[in-house]
């Protein structure tokens, strides 16, 4: 349809990451207009500044834990929404230019966190080689590819491969084959995407005031309400150690009665609560609340209280 | 005014009985009709059944605790709302016919609980009388007035003095110089007595399935609102032993917003909650919620979350 | 064997109570010397004066609650100890002097706690008779066969029919088939009894500053021990409406880690703990901690702390 | 002292990191035979294999948050013992060759953290210049000092510009004027360090089965004995996402009967429990327990139990 461009998607590049891939996991992925970003930050300033419309960015990884940068773009900021997850498994390979061999390499590039991940297989199999950081594992390809560097291995996506025209030396190098990242698309606020009733909801809590307790009420209001956390992480706030917020997912939707009535006890409870969207489950695990926690106790209950108020008959 | 017959009122009587005493205190009490009930189910059944538009009746005492028959009014039969509440001192005197003298007494009749509450004076004072058991202090006033029985003086009401022409040997004469009972006034269900601020909520709580952490999930559910409990009784329900009811009175109305969350929030983990009415407490004391208890805390608390779920702005 | 006197036991009596059926249920009750008392707290003085080795008092009752002036007998003075408990279903008969027939009765007496626990079948089979209030159920049988008072029949136990030689116009009159008292054993201080693994422990929590929150916290401190409560009630101490103790039964004996480590936490957070003891359940329900509750997790337990801090292996 | 080496501290490198900047604030830093290590893994193998006798490695910052690779080798790995902590404020610099002008530079090499914490001050005065990341601050000076890069500037520490003969372009450029970073020495397991009054234990707390009350239950843990949380922190184990262990600073000296007591009831209910040490803390604060969590809290409770558990006068 000409005069019409396609949707564009920003992503944590260069091409070749594994938020590349995740991008391309997505059912309009392969028909977009991609952008790299060099940045968590920048992928996510390109949505706030209309330049793309959703950015593909890393929350956590099963080994190395919470992305810092994408829970602090969450927490700060102009507000994105989370309107998607993508579970990507995380497979490394050893990548070099074609000819050469495993015996003949030195040195090896790649990001420390996908270098902490294939430690043991490097020590085993590359116990002399150096190993050299790199901004990203897809850097570490392109380097090795331009043959530029003093490096002349690469520990990166079987995508970057393809990409960057490296030859496969070794597959599947991970030290934890069940190693999986877990992507979000982020876009601008907006209304909620619709539950399908196997969704979750993340929310950033901000502390009233730093009192010992103040993790252990949060946690008791999402628990009173049969609500599940499904990830908690402290993010300092900079004004001090010792000073916090919570980045938190659920299980649920907003629109489930249980999640609202939580997000609004926390609303009463905190300094500031950030809502950062409700989306389906990439696992399609369902909520399943108690029956004390579905829409219907919280519809009765309601229309009890408003006939107790009223004086009707109960 | 001819034709109107003055409002009635039924009390647990005989007449002198501390509840007597508690009936005139109240604004409508003295121009009204009264009507001496023989127990707190028959007081408040002419309520039920309409001879009566209130009752009076004895909820708890700060020496005996509370008292089970009217516990068990408000949790079964026909509803009952309580619309107020009067403390009243207790004070009790020793009582004969005119011309006893304190050293001519032999046998003293008194109700078990009036009697317990006087033992240290009795045991000093009276240390070789016979102490006899009566159905209710006023009923041993009667008796010795009547000169029927055995004992010659009653452990009772000073206003029992008056109404069964007894002369006072002793005043003042309970252990427990503080002693007070906290009466209640029940009428047939309708709109709640308006909030004045200083408002207490009575409610039976019927446990969902008898596990050990049933009580402490109540607890939690009030105390995660800010809502104070001033009395808490676990009461059989007849069930079997261990399985129990709770009568509980709260700081705060119905209509104040944490209040009516927490019970509806209790409307959905019991399987059933009895209103027994909001009133304004005797004691004036003002709940002073926190700033997340307010009403104005709620109410924006709930309008954020009708923003984020119509996705508007925050 | 001459010059040794059997034990002697003190009850709530007179002959023929449900108390008395009790101390007759004990294995050593039949052979024993015993005391009928009149009050439960003669009972209870028998055996601080040494008058008696144990007394049995009724303690709950599945119809009517807890025994007030037994919990205060256990709360308040020189402490005794529960060594036993016996459960007695509660059986009420309609009694009258031979000769009698129902349909002759004009005026019933009894205990109220009894009279309530029967009235559906009074209404119904006795709808014009009245209802008479004795000091216990025993008394009215006795007074029914003494042929003294207006009354002409009794609600009272089968064993007041042998007792007082009266015949059962009515047998099983109670409303709730399956209503049943708790009774206890209570002696001296001295060692617990041993435990069996199928255990009750009974205590009395003062609280040390009447604020909101104390009931919640001491029942969290069962709760983290996976300690679970069989009984909660409050009592008031006297000095004044809103001042409480909790008299509390617990699942355990106070030799299981868990128990006594419970019991410990709250010695320290409440302003005193009253040990009342521990004894076998006469349901004979076994405790059955969890994994983290049983006597070798706290043995593993402490046994790793101390090498933490000596600085050995772990 | 001939024949005597002096102590080997290993630390996070190269020479003129924030991490030298902490060893050298220790007493017996300036003096000792000091071992940058290009990893905190490293750092710390180098004390596991005897090759130091501690090594200085961050632990959390108060921008950017918990340093993942610290926690990571407390929990896993063979033991290490924090024995002290530094607080060290983060100050940046813009450093360049001698002769370098403000207005000359063209690009900034530092490591992402450092650049993410002077991002204002970059984009306000060198909104032009392009920022280049680098293993480390001292490793950009390094490189910036060697003249074999593309850029002509390092955000870096001014302990770097005296190793690395740069000139200070501004000082203090830093968007946060209050961060800090707090540093551990870690040294091989043995007895806790001799508590202050003021002290910090550090766990790391794995949950046995992974539902969603366990991070409840272990604050609960915490809570009952007064002990209060300074830190406490999710770190995936590798076995999936949302399997977490816990790691977890607490104010008190695992001698302090209150912080035993809490250790020992998370021994229980955890998988596993890891004590990385009890230590003075940097910024002197002392722990104040409440009256029920003091040592002579808990050696009372503990007389008073042994005394139940003999029978003996309480």
């Amino acid at each position: 349809m000409p005069g019409v461009a396609p949707a564009r998607y920003a992503y944590l590049g260069p091409e070749g990451t594994f938020a590349h891939a995740a991008v391309l996991a997505l059912p309009a992925g392969a028909a977009a207009d991609l952008l790299p970003a060099p940045t968590v930050a920048a992928a996510c300033d390109a949505v706030r500044s209309g330049e793309a419309i959703g950015a593909v960015v890393p929350l956590e990884n099963s080994v190395e834990g919470s992305v810092s940068s994408t829970l602090d773009e969450l927490a700060t900021g102009e507000p994105l929404h989370i309107t998607r997850e993508v579970l990507l498994p995380v497979t490394f390979a050893l990548l070099a230019r074609p000819g050469t061999t495993i015996d003949g390499v030195r040195a090896v590039a790649s990001h420390p966190h996908a270098e902490a991940q294939c430690r043991r297989w490097l020590a085993a199999r590359l116990p002399s080689a150096k190993v050299v950081a790199a901004p990203s594992t897809a850097d570490a390809a392109a380097a090795v590819s331009a043959g530029t560097t003093a490096y002349d291995a690469a520990v990166a996506s079987p995508l970057a491969a393809r990409r960057y025209r490296l030859a496969v030396l070794a597959d599947d190098i991970g030290d934890n084959p069940d190693a999986v990242t877990r992507f979000v698309l982020v876009s601008r606020p907006g209304p909620p995407v619709a539950r399908t009733g196997a969704d979750r909801t993340t929310v950033v809590l901000f502390i009233a005031d730093d009192h010992p307790g103040a993790l252990l009420e949060i946690l008791t209001e999402f628990a009173v309400r049969g609500v599940n956390l499904t990830r908690i992480e402290s993010r300092p706030t900079g004004s001090g150690l010792g000073r916090y917020c919570f980045s938190v997912d659920c299980a649920g939707h907003v629109d489930d009665a249980r999640v609202g009535d939580a997000l609004s006890a926390l609303r009463r409870v905190c300094s500031d609560v950030r809502y950062c969207g409700s989306y389906p489950r990439a696992d399609g695990s369902p909520a399943e609340p108690s029956a004390s926690g579905s829409d219907d106790a919280y519809r009765d209950a309601a229309a009890w209280l408003a006939r107790v108020r009223d004086g009707r008959p109960l």
